[in-house]
């Protein structure tokens, strides 16, 4: 039912419109059960000279880097071991916490923490939900890891999920969460 | 700089119109770099004889309830052991994965297997992230877990993170990460 | 798809409210091929002190009498024979035309002149449609004609229709066409 | 006195964005005695990627072909006898009726049975009214009949009133009313 | 031409509504030459829970008291020589300046300054004009002065002008021009 | 907090609209005590076939000069003794009353009005304050005038103020005050 109408300063992408209008349909939708097919929304584009806030002209908002895009972007470059670009992507207060480590604060202990872990390792995504905060965007991804273990086993369909703080483009936090250390209690424990 | 302008029937409660604004800024915020302070969110509402659409009066959608304070009830009955007031909240086609576990769908199956894992355990939550999605919100929790393990002894600090889909107020998946694998491994290898 | 958007100050019934959403509505159906449940009306109230055109407060305009309605009272007056009540509905310069009549501008005339063509009639309505004009609505409606001859035949099934014009809730100009000429003019063929 | 906006995706021809100006402003009118001065329109344009329904973009529905425009064309056919125009403007349900028929479905139908009523006819337009409507516009006209009898006799001056019903652009239905037969019969008896 | 649409959370009295309407009109009027009935002021109120900014719900901004009527007030209290009623309308930097005087802070100087100018002295009001800007809102007035010079003759029709200005509500500034100079003056010459 | 929409058809200059945008802005401040920051200006612009009034397309009004620029055009044109550039800035009803003088509707008596008052005068401007008004725009100038007297002594920081009233572009009235009188009155008695 509900009609939602955005007015902007002329300028922006197509694209940025649309995940827009898309984010403030699900706003819509998180709030109020209405049917989908009831929910419009109207972006009024004016021009510079059309918008004053404050008696004050305004420069549009820079679009906002989509979150997990960046996320995506970061995980494809940690997997090829592009580190520099991975590292580019990072804010300064960056730190990220695995399974078992203390908060780490450069990708070089990270990777360095791995090496005991496994000979490498690969993640398929399931899928990746966007939580937009007051602080910074969350973004979580979850699938399944596959890899090879040290001793040149393959291993395949185990459960993980990383959440990412994402602000301005950068990415502030990573946790990941995993059953690493469950499937090998389990092989552990069947091998006795 | 954006203003966003909904119309909506009259009737919803402060608090529901409290939360879609604040989720049509959040929608903003995480498509457009605009300063807080210049997102605006207005709320038109009009008589229900003041709307139609398809030439057809309509009613107004009910509120959405809250996601996560769905999934924060839900947490608090099993915490409490009120398996009834539990399984009231959770849809017909109920799922959960737990680490190492495959997907149980009665809450019973999960007690049951827990009783192996641990003699009792409670969480302390960090936060409660809420991602809306089109086929409904998943709201995500995360912080550590405390308890006594079979043998006595406590634990606690143990990281763990919980992700629902909630829709139409009902939770209808429930996945679970936490790194009791990862510590019971380190136990063992410690006591080894 | 388009969004209608009016506003009006407070005080309207809710049918005139809905007449006016539904006319809205059908504007926009015969000027864009727009699916009928993506046309949306609404209807901002605003109160009397929200509202000035050239600097100036304003009342409301009265709701204009719905033309239709005030249509079937005339005929179901005049069906009725309650003259007194029927002529209350004209307007100063009404005029009607009849098959085969000059203008007349009294009702009476008509009664006088339907004294040689039957004994009594009645209408069965198949439909009123209504058009809005720059210079009032036109209304017509149309359907079959019944009642009984000079001779104490019976009649029905002949096909008549009326067009009124009306303006401020008065009625301005009949005029009416049917098949009653026609339908003599083959019984006398017949009966030849 | 009310302000009337809508807002439609761009691209629609100034014509168009006219009659349903014109429309919107007649619809107000027939609902409420505002001073004609006093009823603004206002048509907001917005980029395709400024308007998603549903959380779907959609595409501006197509400009309804002006109902009356089309009856118009249809009639000019019609009298110049240019029948293969004619007819592709007819819907596949088109029926019609005129005084003393039954209902015809083929234009060459109404050709045959013409031929044994007058050796030509033509049509004095007095006014076009147009009756939007939830199932297809009904466009009205009315005038004045001259032409030849069969034997040879000049006539004018017959009233006539035709009703359309057009859809998508389509006619689907017509039906006549006039003064032919009550002239007959009136000739036919002053020649008593 | 234009229609201006305000959007004020509920709750404001008629009479502070009328007065921005009125002068979002002179404001429109002082940048178009739009015909005066063309311009349209709709003002929607929003409940408090119906507006945001910021991510925060805002309270009304409070009414400006009239500049104009603040002014009056002074200029009432002066000329009853309501010392303390006057005193409380001026704005801690209150400063003065009159015809030939240094800028003055206190009343009491004014008064002291005034006795050896006239017996007493008061003001007809041609008119008020009020300039809205940046830092506070400029209040003008003029007209003619009437009362009794020092030595008890009678004077009228000496003209005068004030400027204050005014902000939140407070005087900040008088500055007065008048022809009693010039009138002196041309007394002197003549009497010479 | 409010936010100010207001539609105008395309085609205005950049200036046009910030000016229009600064006065609706000072017009809310003037209203209520919103912080600077909350206000907030609109300007959607239709094309000339997206608006219509009274069922007429409309032309946009021109745009009105700025009152303050036409005043002030005047004044350098008086200065520069451009005579005749002046006189054109003058409606037909142009009165002007200087200090003692009786009102006076051509610029060459004020010229020699003047020759008996001083060598030659300029204006130093402090402020340029605009009052909208139903009937036009009040503008207001003051400062200190400088020059040289009929002896050749010359003089400054002689306070006056300017009332201008402007419509159409055109100056209609102008009213002078300043402390000249006032100025020789103080030297006739010092030199006694």
């Amino acid at each position: 039912m509900p009609v939602v109408t955005i007015t902007l300063i002329k300028g922006y992408a197509d694209e940025v419109k649309t995940g827009l209008a898309e984010r403030l349909t699900d706003a819509v939708r998180a709030s109020i059960a209405a049917p989908l097919d009831g929910i419009t929304v109207q972006i009024n584009e004016v021009a510079p000279s059309g918008y004053m806030r404050g008696r004050t002209a305004r420069k549009p908002g820079a679009p906002v880097p989509d979150a997990a895009a960046v996320v995506r972007d970061f995980l494809a470059a940690m997997e090829a071991r592009d580190l520099n670009k991975a590292k580019n992507m990072l804010a300064d207060d960056f730190t990220m916490i695995f399974p078992g480590t203390a908060p780490m604060r450069e990708l070089d202990e990270l990777i360095a923490w791995a090496k005991d872990r496994y000979a490498h390792v690969a993640k398929s995504y399931e899928r990746f939900d966007v939580a937009p905060g007051a602080d910074g965007v969350a973004v979580y991804c979850f699938g399944t890891l596959h890899g090879e273990w040290l001793d040149g086993r393959a291993f395949e369909g185990i459960r993980f999920i990383d959440r990412f703080t994402v602000a301005d483009g950068k990415i502030h936090d990573q946790r990941v969460w995993n059953d690493i250390g469950e499937t090998m209690l389990s092989e552990a424990r069947g091998s006795t």
